[in-house]
């Protein structure tokens, strides 16, 4: 047998949650911003954390309480490890922005302590145990983001014993604008304050806009991604709480993008464009929109075909 | 030019409206059943209608008001044609069936009257023509199985001007066992019987189930569609104006069928599954399970995948 790996580093890309369509159910990843978390082999059982990067000073560092530590137990006790981790995460993508930051630290988490492992764990039992890595920074095993984050690209996934997560293919050339203005909101909050009940006709047409993205992205026609790539169900009730939204997505809009919405709950924005160029420049506007209204912002391009959790160094 | 065709005879088949998740925007052509449309060409302007076949006697030959005659006027209307057709309509489509006859009438009559013109309309047209015809059946342009019936195979669609049809690739092998029990139901009352609001979580899980369909059809994967053709939404709405409805779905899921839910508002029910053998036994329970409960029923197999409307005789 092989020395076992004393220190394993693994990556997790940010990701934008619900692509305006999928409420709870699509997600994919954006690899322009990304969490690292490192596993060092330890003999005390149980699991250190200590974390670093803009804005972690609030993150809990009990492993039961912080997202990457909590997956990571969940790792270490499904394979039936008799050692323990000392937990070091680098969080990169911003805390609060709604680009899935909870979520990619709970995949490179598991992804770090699984390359641990003589036998690996399979995608759904890591995914399995970044959910509940997930679920205590949100208090639901809200799938969207952590499939994202650990499998790229675009991704279809449903809650469940076991959870699944299919890829969905997307249209070559397809980029995502993103810009994360300086605005806080607890998705927690965001969350309960959804009406518990939506119209028929609403439900329908949404399911219209689900489709027609889904059916545009597996076949390549950006023409359904510009008519479908539309939320008539959550946006209504979450613009609100990000002040300027419908001016930027408005902006975002007449540049050419193919739609534009709240990524998760916010408070980035988000915005399909085909071409990487036009991406480029529909994220510059976005941020100047928000500037106009006197809102500070960053912004980034991604493909939305862009990679997933991935180990970066083993030592 | 060559001489101008004195009649056309069309073909449409029947249809599977909704699908189970997709209410209003999914449908499949059922190629085990059809409609025939012969228009002769009339220097008399307008639309003259004939029509035989059972339960035919109850269909308006008032071409305003008559799903065919609408459909073969509009098109007559968009070409500008100067002469009329005498229409002959002969159904197979069993009516009120939910298996779309309406629609599929309204799709050979705008084929048929099609197939006179020197230069053909587009089929975004024909689909706008034959949902004219649909309207004065069901006093709505549904589109879900005018579309199926004119393209064939699985259809996402969205009413609109111009309306949007869009094939769906299905897995090879995947059939459609159907039986219609000798119960009616009017489309109008059914549509005007369903709530204005459905619960967030149940719009969520259709969402979902919806998206695992089409990802499960374009990614020829069976197991999506035997997880996800599910319907909670619609059905639970529905099911109680089809006695024995839940009998017969759970005889089909025993024999092994993906899913199975009502046809469009009913009465037939369909089940999708893997196999034409599996859809013979699937549909031969169906109507056994009818029988049991003391009505009497007829049943089908039809592949999913099958052909649409098509010019079958001209002269």
């Amino acid at each position: 047998m092989a020395n076992p790996l004393e220190s394993c580093t693994a990556r997790a890309p940010g990701s934008v949650g619900n692509v305006a369509v999928g409420f709870d159910i699509l997600g994919h990843a954006f690899d322009a911003v990304a969490d690292l978390v490192t596993a060092r082999r330890s003999s005390s059982a149980g699991v250190r954390v200590m974390c670093s990067g803009p804005g972690s000073s609030g993150i809990p560092l009990d492993a039961e309480r912080n997202t990457a530590g909590k997956a990571a137990l969940a790792v270490l006790q499904l394979s039936h490890a008799p050692w323990g981790v000392d937990l070091e995460i680098i969080k990169g993508i911003p805390v609060g922005s709604g680009l899935g930051g909870s979520g990619a630290s709970a995949v490179a988490g598991a992804v770090a302590v699984n390359g641990l492992l003589e036998t690996s764990l399979t995608q759904t039992q890591l995914l399995d145990c970044a959910l509940d890595g997930e679920e205590v920074a949100t208090g639901a095993r809200v799938i969207d983001n952590v499939a994202a984050s650990l499998l790229g690209g675009l991704v279809f996934a449903v809650e469940g014993k076991p959870p699944l997560a299919r890829s969905v293919a997307v249209p070559d050339g397809l980029y995502c604008a993103l810009v994360h203005p300086d605005v806080v909101i607890a998705t927690e909050k965001s969350r309960a304050g959804l009406s518990d009940h939506v119209s028929r006709c609403d439900a329908v047409r949404q399911m219209a806009n689900l489709a027609g993205v889904i059916v545009g992205c597996e076949q390549s026609d950006f023409s359904l991604l510009g008519r479908f790539l539309r939320d008539v169900m959550i946006e209504p009730q979450r613009f609100g709480q990000v002040r300027g939204f419908h001016q930027v997505q408005e902006a975002a809009m007449e540049a050419g993008a193919l739609g534009c919405s709240l990524s998760g709950s916010g408070p980035s924005i988000f915005a399909w464009c085909q071409g990487e160029a036009l991406a480029g420049r529909v994220a510059t506007i976005m941020s100047q929109e928000f500037s106009q209204q006197g809102i500070g912002s960053r912004s980034w391009v991604s493909k939305v075909d862009s990679r997933g959790a991935q180990v970066t160094e083993t030592l």
